[in-house]
């Protein structure tokens, strides 16, 4: 069999893979793979650094299916080229317990980078892929070792490049001149709804070009020589991004190609059988070609010996460069807390002044940054405000996102994912509305991300209610995986980056623009979620006052007036209500006792959730309407954060 | 006093009464103000059509501040032209119950055309405000009669330009060719953070040309003159929406101006001794030379004249086309719901079959269209998979977004505050997340917009846990003024609808993809938010069953599957907590009786929120993890919901 034709049974063998894995699952998306198959076979046969058997090697090329619905094109490469993902997992595409869901899942199936399938996530982890390559690249390469050095590739779609995340994290890209980024756009002028003319009419080539992006053009989207070759001229251009259009046709080879009714839907028994006969396939369900078995496992010796070479390369780094070598090797297995990683954290003094906890949040970052190497992150154009700066080490470890919340938290789920770093990334409270998307994958992933999410309440205040945060804390609070800690004061503050950087998954930190008072407290127990701050002088406690973040300090006021009342309270701060949830029984019951059914919650946000904490004989001092415009105190006053309303709302449950 | 000269006092004096509000308040964004005020005034003084005294009339120009941060400017310019904000409101800027609060807000300040501050809004909003325009001037305009004849302006910031929901909005802006649109770029290349050469490097006049956008530049934003020469030419192309980049200086006129010190802070009473002394400025606070006064005031005049103007028009217009201009004059006036608009609504028969209630949905909407004439939407391509298509209308009243989620829900509320229309859009429940930014904008506005959300749980089914919504429910009823409505059958679909239509506010329907069997019950239960669907046949219920949506269905299964037990549950639908919660104590207590402990609250998805209803005797059966791929009614099994484990959990209370 010539090159040529090999290459055409392996784009088939993909096809047909793909296409009976959606016809047996009767779900799935058969357009997407057929139609993509030969640029995806240019880039695995060609160009792709991998290894099926090792897929975690870190000098390894990225492949991200950012259009992941067409998840079972990934999985026929995976299996063609010796993934641990036999063909039986094919034939359970979609079905429970397989390792073939319908879209990729990170950390679920071996050689799948990242977890896509909304649109533009895929496109914009890549782009923070491509920059944690340069930096690490920057970072550690010495003339004559070049130890990092790969690239990001991904296939994209229509949907992808509508999408807004897609659009600021494209724009970034080009301002960094990321040349370690090669898409191939699968420009098959197709959607849902039908051709892309319907509402896709921008010139996609001169928008790239505005961003400062090189754009390529193959418009025989089967050729996998001319791709190939468009590939090679992507990779030559180092300065600037690529964007590879590739002309294709959605569905290619059924009958129903080049129409949206191939897009999402089984092609049907009928039309499996008649492109089977076209292509002169066997009858055997997921049939592979014994020649093309043969070659598409060839990536398994090239890519061990890949592998070697690459490993060969940090050796002789290491050698060269002992202390840069050990530092990479570490970050790059992800070991980031050296021993007394915490000292400067821990040992940070507040004098005993109240403090905002975006400034605290400030000194505890750079407290950490020299200790913590793989710590690097930014704001989304409000550093000045969220406190994100570094002072403390290179200013090269500060990124600038610019106004561009979606794109930054996909990118920072992309740097995690690539590894050799801890990123961190920050904006107001109320615009993590702007960046959900990103903020779900890095809970279904379980990407250890920082979010720096400050100005979190009412009192903000001047700004209104488009800047003050009502239901985000709510909000957070309800999405699996994702821990959300709101310090009290500075020495919670600490504690919570301490739980954050010792946590393997995401994290928020929900911090004030306004000082709040010291507490006093071993900044440690923020790790329990919630803990008793203060208990009255004399006698148990007959009255328990819950909060969170700044109403801590409210709380502790109001514990005072009421003892002048002669009321007993006990003051609890929970600064971490996912953490709590974790603790024995035996804690929860010491620090809120069922004896105990009087009980105030407190916090400047939406009341959803906290019936829980207080229960039946409970009240709710919270917020379940827009804030306004005027100093951030008065607001709180005027809308009930007052010491006169906890002491009345407490006084009237005693009395009740 | 020359014109020239006049326009500089005018500019002036915007400058400074911007400045001083920003300075008493010790709060706010001079910097802006100070660069744009020129264009502003070019913009206010020539072309904008709008009257002081009757700020609401239909065939006024809408004018939108995106960059919403430099509200002191459109505070100044309401003002001086004659609005019903007295000087007074600007010394109380940023004040308890001032008009005048640190962002625009809709509703709440005569003139103020949209909320706005969360970035890249504005821009969106007025793409819908565009489309608004374009669909009301075809529907209505006759020949010799443009009744529907008027401009979208706004000024928009390099913040807006950078957000992805600006992008998405820009490039179908483009596809419609909304030539009535007319949007002024204050480019002044600083940001929060620094330059815009830190983040901001694309070549936006490139990019918007590849939208199919007309890009025109004014190199000096001083020049009124040329700026105004711009606008007329950006008017003059009615196929194009224009963006003219005006370059300015931020903070024009004060010492720190061209820098980012000068974006969010007061400039300090130094600096404004100085500025007034380079203009010769009185010491007056908030001074407004006569000469000024008496100029910008022209506006009502001239505002009056426009007004009567168009007011004869649609006189002429009603004369010579009385039925569609009787039309007209309702729906501008919001008179969406004729006499007997429900009609065909409540008449929809489903047969006693098992429904989707997606499907159910695109039957409402379908039977809705044709009497409620302003009903119009569509879907971020997912038409087919939403049911959001009109057949029974004019094709043109469905509308295409594409991929762009954020975009949609931006333009529909843009939609919402040109007047006209009723609008909907429709996109998966959790690609919510993608346009939260914008729903909240609908409900801080109380836009009266309906977003149709289908694929309402893990019973999504083999699409996985990307696809599948957990937090979304509990993270939407956390909005305050959103209500969020999920029905459980058919008949409770059309009861949403009904319920959706006649509020003033924003309204979520959350719908099942999967058929849900008739529950029977009266459609319009639904304005209740919660009631009895079922009551065991004999004796009182000893245990509640509360559920939404499809698990109703669970709910009645189990409810048989226990009365063969012997077991007396009540079965709970609550398809709306806000609703419920409007309800009387009365009311309430019937359908959840104090004396009824044992609960069990049944929902697919988050916890959070459901202490509140099954209280401390209850238990919750939710998911406060990620979903799976599989087929959906396996998902649904495995992860407890299922008739055998609600018995067993209702039993293990029971027995507690």
């Amino acid at each position: 069999m010539t090159d040529s034709a090999l290459d055409q049974q392996c784009v088939a063998t993909v096809r047909m893979l793909a296409a009976e894995a959606v016809e047996q699952a009767n779900s799935g998306h058969p357009g997407m793979p057929l139609g993509a198959a030969p640029m995806a076979w240019a880039l695995w046969s060609r160009f792709l650094r991998h290894d099926p058997a090792g897929p975690r090697w870190p000098g390894r090329d990225r492949f991200i299916l950012s259009a992941g619905h067409g998840s079972a094109l990934l999985y026929a490469l995976l299996h063609l080229t010796g993934y641990e993902l036999p063909l039986e997992e094919l034939k359970n595409f979609r079905q429970w317990g397989s390792r073939t869901p319908g879209h990729p899942e990170y950390g679920h199936t071996p050689g799948v980078e990242a977890t896509t399938g909304p649109l533009g996530q895929g496109f914009s982890m890549g782009v923070g892929m491509a920059l944690a390559e340069r930096m690490l690249a920057q970072e550690f390469n010495r003339p004559g070792h070049d130890v990092i050095d790969h690239h990001i590739y991904a296939i994209v779609s229509d949907g992808d490049l509508m999408e807004g995340v897609a659009s600021e994290a494209a724009s970034l890209a080009g301002h960094l001149n990321l040349g370690k980024l090669v898409y191939l756009y699968d420009d098959n002028r197709i959607t849902i709804e039908g051709g892309t003319e319907l509402a896709f009419t921008e010139d996609v080539s001169l928008r790239f070009a505005a961003y400062g992006w090189q754009v390529l053009r193959v418009h025989d989207g089967e050729d996998v020589e001319v791709i190939a070759a468009a590939i090679a001229e992507a990779r030559a251009d180092g300065a600037r991004p690529s964007l590879i259009m590739v002309r294709t046709v959605i569905g290619q080879g059924s009958s129903k190609a080049g129409t949206s009714h191939v897009h999402g839907a089984p092609l049907g028994r009928e039309e499996l059988l008649a492109m089977r006969r076209r292509l002169g396939w066997s009858d055997e369900p997921f049939h592979i070609p014994e020649a093309v078995g043969a070659h598409t496992r060839q990536a398994l010796t090239r890519g061990a010996e890949q592998r070697r070479e690459w490993e060969g390369r940090l050796a002789a780094y290491r050698q060269d460069h002992p202390a840069e070598g050990a530092r990479l090797e570490a970050r790059l297995k992800g070991e980031f807390l050296p021993a007394g990683w915490d000292a400067a954290l821990l040992a940070l003094d507040f004098g005993g002044k109240a403090t905002a906890t975006r400034v605290a949040s400030g000194k505890a970052l750079n407290a950490l940054a020299p200790a913590v190497e793989g710590l690097v992150g930014g704001s989304a154009d409000l550093a000045p405000s969220n406190n994100t700066w570094l002072t403390t080490v290179a200013a090269g470890r500060n990124l600038r996102f610019g106004v561009r919340e979606h794109a930054m938290a996909a990118m920072v789920n992309g740097m995690a994912l690539h590894g050799g770093f801890l990123p961190y990334c920050a904006t107001f409270l109320v615009f993590s509305d702007y960046m959900r998307g990103a903020m779900r994958l890095s809970a279904i992933m379980g990407t250890p991300v920082v979010y720096v999410l400050t100005h979190d309440s009412i009192a903000v205040g001047e700004d209104g209610p488009t800047h003050q945060p009502i239901e985000h804390l709510a909000s957070l609070r309800a999405m699996p995986e994702l821990r959300v800690i709101r310090p009290a004061d500075a020495g919670e503050t600490v504690g919570a980056w301490h739980v954050a950087l010792t946590h393997a998954g995401p994290t928020c930190l929900i911090l004030s623009r306004q000082n709040l008072a010291p507490l006093g407290a071993d900044p440690l127990r923020v790790a329990q979620g919630a803990y008793v701050v203060s208990d009255p002088p004399m006698g148990d406690p007959e009255l328990i006052l819950l909060a969170t973040g700044s109403e801590v300090e409210l709380a502790m006021k109001s514990q005072q007036a009421l003892a002048l009342k002669g009321r007993r309270a006990r003051v609890v701060s929970m600064p971490c209500w996912e953490l709590f949830d974790e603790q024995s029984v035996e804690y929860r019951e010491s620090v809120l006792p069922p004896s105990i059914k009087a009980r105030v919650g407190i916090e400047a946000g939406a009341s959803l959730g906290w019936h829980r904490w207080v229960g039946e004989g409970g009240v709710i001092l919270a917020l379940d309407r827009f804030g306004a415009s005027a100093p951030g105190g008065e607001v709180m006053k005027r809308l009930g954060f007052s010491v006169e309303n906890v002491v009345a709302q407490a006084e009237a449950l005693l009395n009740r």
